[in-house]
């Protein structure tokens, strides 16, 4: 059990961190920060910390375990402003999106005297704020840790054991290969949903067209709808494999384009091996 | 109220419409007709058709409206094996995704006294099969009609009174336009799909990110499963405008690319208008 767990940034994820926390009786006090007006006292009424505070060093001060909560765009000057107030001792997690740039900035402002250890838990976002925090969020669900070489073992079993009293299952991974793997199961979707919507509506006949859009467009767009912010930064901290991944794609449509074009009526036979692999993922997966 | 309509293919949509016709009193009598063993006496079975038979032309012989509801790959011989058999003043309607190379099937096989009047429901098709046929399928849908100059105004008429008696809402529209629409808002969303589930799950490291996929990646490859046969007929029939709207795609990717390679911090406009774009059709059709 750990004697006093702070909480940054209490949205979805780090309200439903709180609940879940209370739900396993993983923590004696839980202590919240949040920078919006009225957030952490909204987040104490809902249960998801037992202590708002109005200054971010005074939530993190004796913490034994601080969770970053917040967007990949706010972790930068995040890490910076906590450096000072972390107990020794303490270990650091974040729930951001990429995670080699975190843990260079962890590395860079963070005293030695703490541990961080980069944390991702795999959920789909559609909602957003403390008020549909959720105990059961995690439950089930993979949330990929990515230790280094340098990582002690203490704060790594630590941060494990958080993830645990989730309900979640830990998978560890390392930081280079996880920003790899979301690069082309998260990232590359969803820019391929913006470049999807973007193209389509700004076509001359899209108030025309967009009455025949139907159910294969609303699943295409829907992750377009996306905070663009939050995904500008989730791009840019990942760039390298989502160019690679982006090149990738591009290659397969134009592999596709240029059989479309010549009229080859092999076609079938890439749509057949899409079909086989998305009717495999979704057997293994439980999705539909 | 028609005498006799006739359906020709009887899987979700053919047998929809024949349960839609029966449940507005529209028709005295339904015919129908399948390729597939038994399927035509399951769809008597469920009220979808009065009367099955076992070859094409009987069903279609006598028939004062003929739906062909069946996918694009199988309407050019069918309109060839109908051509004899079709009552003169006769109309001709069908249902296929993609209307131009429709359209000039019939005008190439079809007597000149019968009228061909092109069709296409706007409905998803996640399911199949005249087991999960539904009278209200078409419901406050568009169904578009693309009659050409040459289509009498009497078989518009009788078409457009036919969709009606679905209670879907008829939308007239030129071949080349419904073509041209489609292709950006249905056949390049399927391609996206396909393309995207097969380059990911192409890659080595697909095993391990597999398990990270999550409801962004289950949204966007959805469409992946859709049937190949049936999509490749879609994109060789709607070839011109599919190419145009993929080389849109592909150019628009490719700029996404380029601004995450040089790290452009105004990346966020793109997926802003994006997001504005999606927001703002959602809050027009009533979606998620």
């Amino acid at each position: 059990m750990f004697k006093r767990v702070a909480i940054v940034g209490l949205g979805l994820i780090g309200g439903s961190i709180g609940l879940a926390l209370h739900k396993a009786k993983a923590a004696q006090q839980v202590t919240g920060y949040d920078l919006g007006k009225g957030v952490s006292d909204r987040a104490r009424k809902v249960g998801a910390i037992d202590q708002p505070f109005s200054a971010l060093a005074d939530a993190v001060r004796g913490a034994e375990l601080i969770v970053l909560a917040t967007p990949i765009g706010a972790m930068r000057s995040l890490l910076q402003s906590i450096a000072d107030a972390v107990t020794p001792g303490a270990v650091v997690t974040d729930v951001a999106s990429t995670k080699a740039q975190v843990i260079s900035w962890a590395e860079e402002f963070l005293p030695s005297s703490v541990a961080f250890v980069g944390g991702h838990p795999m959920i789909g976002k559609e909602l957003s704020g403390v008020e549909v925090a959720d105990a059961m969020l995690f439950q089930d669900r993979v949330y990929c840790l990515t230790p280094t070489t340098h990582t002690a073992g203490a704060a790594i079993d630590k941060v494990a054991s958080f993830v645990e009293s989730l309900g979640a299952r830990v998978r560890f991974l390392e930081p280079a290969e996880h920003d790899g793997q979301v690069a082309g199961v998260s990232h590359l979707p969803f820019v391929a949903s913006a470049a999807l919507m973007n193209t389509v509506a700004s076509s001359l006949a899209w108030g025309d067209a967009a009455m025949l859009a139907a159910t294969g467009f609303r699943d295409m767009s829907r992750l377009a709808a996306g905070n663009p912010e939050m995904y500008r930064d989730i791009c840019l901290t990942n760039s390298e494999s989502l160019v690679r991944w982006l090149n990738e794609y591009i290659a397969m449509l134009s592999q596709l384009r240029d059989q479309i074009a010549a009229h080859d009526t092999k076609l079938d036979e890439t749509f057949a091996w899409s079909q086989q692999a998305r009717l495999k993922w979704q057997a293994s997966y439980d999705v539909e």
